[in-house]
């Protein structure tokens, strides 16, 4: 009969969306023998955003997965921001102040306000379509289908299939359906509900430019040493970031300003913008700041930054629907961890899934009891994190534009932000996955004694 | 010569303030063989405030200081929080709904929203009086002079003594001073100078009414299991808190309300109150709260909860002259964990004092050059936690009255915060102090190692 589940058989998950996450946790899953197929709206593989980059941590939790996935980094052309230079061999965060402390004598001048050490290769970046295109070589090209924007997903009872219509009217059926389809998520408006604020990412009041320098040009903006690493130039209502891309030849230069107004288009998070508007975002800085914005494009394009803290989702699973990555807990990017943490999610359900397996071919548990263990094993393991992820980096962006950096009677208590921002910072970086791991297999076992 | 100091001999200490802190920092120093006078502007020793408890961490750190400072914890009649209960043998913290989702079939339904296991003993609570007059009876009566308001403090150079000038017209002269003074120190006004803002507690716009309640009105009021245990009722701009005291014949209850408004006298912080200001606070509440607030007395003090958060000191020390416990970091009270953190400093002190010793009896290095690298280290050590202390508890009251827990569109996100009171609760109570001690003798070395 079809429509009816088989037991003893492997059980089968859809994975919706084909980004990042979703094609480590194809892997992921492929490596745990559940057969996978992955629905990928778009034509192809074009990831948008330059650049993007990994903790250690996040690279150690991809070995856990498939050590396959690290092999398709390093061949993506990915590098580690470390730059073995004997008086800094580790990676560092520096924040620097971008506002105050103007010197006649020394316009280069500014004062660093703190550094925190991401130890050795903290760091590992690489453009997100190369990394993209070296991961989908690892899965078997049948796994994945593009052009397949889901419509609708069909959940009729615990035991039967689950059926996924599609905007060309297609349709298959699958035991699990995992939603990777990042901050727009359909998966998570169809679990959460039409008209729900939680079904949808809100406005983080903050407006991002992005170019490329030459570093040459960076040199002179800036002076060598800025210029060839990593600073954040925080100030009131606005910061600028940037670092070495391209082998040095390049800073990739991030102007975030605070917008006090909604945005007008939610549909649309990218609209014209110049660089007027980032000149009077940063007036009156620190000379190497305006440097350094004198050198963007005149027209360029103006992202807002949106997120998922207003409404977070109560649950990441109905029945043996689930989200993983920025589906679930999009935020926007001031740790520099949202992938990661999206990593993170693909370990727990690897492991899950394997679980899974066992349950069902081993110890006779039906795939819809298993699967919905699982699934609720996941949202009791991973949402407080991930959720605090997307709290905290609203709270970071917040410490960079505090307006108190532009009043010396505040400054002090400026920068008492920096013993947060470090606790912040090792939250993510030493996240103990091997825990997560324990918690996760405890959890899942408590949940399957109960359906024996 | 008067005035002179003459090399090999213990350092002499003036400590500015008899309360807790300045006591065990006094038991400390004479511990490590250090000369050391109390000056306290009371008469005697009488604290204000009816409880304090202190955490298992700290009370491990007093141990280092000195065990008789937990004898007489001990024998001041200090109870565990923790009550043996086989059920619940460790001490928790427990925030509860105070405001959303009554139940008309069960009024004294409260949903709980979070609870942190603080372990076993985890807290040790003791009435403040007892405690000091306990401490008191461990140093040599001749150490601790009353009545002794410090006026003036001159530190003419590095080399010669400090003069104390008291209100009563006396002086002192001593080596170094700390001033253990408490949130509105003369000794912080003197070191930062008078009208600078950071020399002076400021308005946290929260006042708090308190109350003991006997336990049969409690039960009547809450139910038996939360009037027996610790809980934090929150919801929009208020917060209620109450723990068992006296043998749990009794619940100490503390009502926290947010105020828009300035505070209309910085020196007197206290004022008359009424039980009115309170229930309408507290208006539409679970009946569980308005049931315990209808049980404070009708005329009842106001207390306005000032601290260091707004402007806090850019240094700990001026030279020979340092500040400690509440003088230098007056939190206010939402960790329960201020004196705590003083008796981090003085734990830090005292291992600095005694290297100090060893540096003027058996290195040469001369008393003003030692003191001056104890105290620079001690500032180095202490004043990003205790001013992170601050900050957090401000954060951590701001979580306790979101205006989301009044929204059940936002009770999701309200939720989120509980996440962070962990983080901030673990890094209070987990704290390194044997790392802290390693810190401050390689701080000071490498200082001491500058003057040879």
């Amino acid at each position: 009969m079809p429509g009816t589940v088989r037991h003893g058989e492997s059980v089968e998950v859809a994975i919706i969306g084909g980004g990042i996450v979703g094609i480590v946790l194809a892997v992921g899953l492929l490596r745990q023998n559940v057969k996978v197929r992955v629905f990928e709206q778009a034509q192809g593989f074009r990831e948008i955003g330059a650049g993007i980059a990994f903790t250690a941590n996040a690279i150690r939790c991809m070995e856990q997965i498939d050590p396959a996935i690290v092999t398709a980094l390093r061949l993506s052309g990915s590098v580690a921001t470390s730059n073995g230079d004997e008086k800094e061999p580790n990676d560092y965060l520096r924040w620097i102040d971008g506002y105050n402390q103007h010197r006649e004598d020394d316009p280069y001048y500014q004062r660093m306000l703190y550094k925190i050490d991401a130890g050795y290769r903290g760091f590992e970046g690489c453009r997100r379509d190369q990394f993209l295109e070296a991961l989908v070589k690892v899965v078997p090209p049948e796994v994945i289908e593009c052009r397949k924007r889901v419509q609708r997903i069909e959940e009729r009872s615990l035991e039967e299939k689950i059926t996924l219509t599609f905007v060309d009217g297609t349709r298959a059926q699958t035991d699990a359906v995992i939603g990777c389809d990042g901050i727009k998520s359909r998966v998570r408006e169809i679990i959460l509900g039409e008209g729900n604020p939680a079904s949808y990412p809100h406005y983080t009041h903050k407006v991002a430019y992005r170019t490329l320098i030459p570093m040459e040009d960076a040199i002179k903006a800036l002076g060598d040493y800025k210029a060839k690493n990593q600073h954040n130039h925080v100030g009131p209502n606005a910061h600028l970031i940037h670092y070495p891309v391209a082998n040095k030849n390049m800073i990739n230069a991030t102007a975030f300003v605070s917008d006090p107004n909604e945005w007008p288009e939610e549909k649309q998070m990218v609209a014209p913008g110049s660089r007027e508007d980032i000149e009077s975002a940063f007036a009156g800085w620190s000379p190497c700041v305006r440097n350094v914005v004198s050198l963007f494009p005149e027209k360029l394009d103006k992202w807002a930054v949106f997120d998922l803290w207003d409404y977070p989702a109560p649950f990441y699973n109905r029945g043996k629907i689930c989200l993983a990555g920025d589906a679930a807990h999009a935020s926007s990017p001031h740790h520099g961890a949202g992938a990661c943490v999206g990593i993170e999610d693909a370990l727990c359900l690897s492991t899950l899934l394997r679980q899974v397996n066992t349950s069902v071919q081993e110890n006779g548990i039906s795939k819809g009891k298993a699967l919905r263990a699982a699934f609720e094993t996941f949202n009791a393991v991973r949402r407080t994190r991930s959720q605090w992820l997307v709290n905290s980096s609203r709270r970071a962006c917040d410490f960079y534009h505090q307006p108190e950096w532009a009043d010396p009677a505040k400054w002090v208590k400026a920068e008492t932000c920096f013993e947060e921002l470090k606790d912040r910072s090792y939250k993510i970086w030493h996240f103990d996955y091997n825990g997560m791991i324990k918690e996760t297999i405890k959890g899942y076992a408590e949940r399957e004694a109960d359906l024996v």
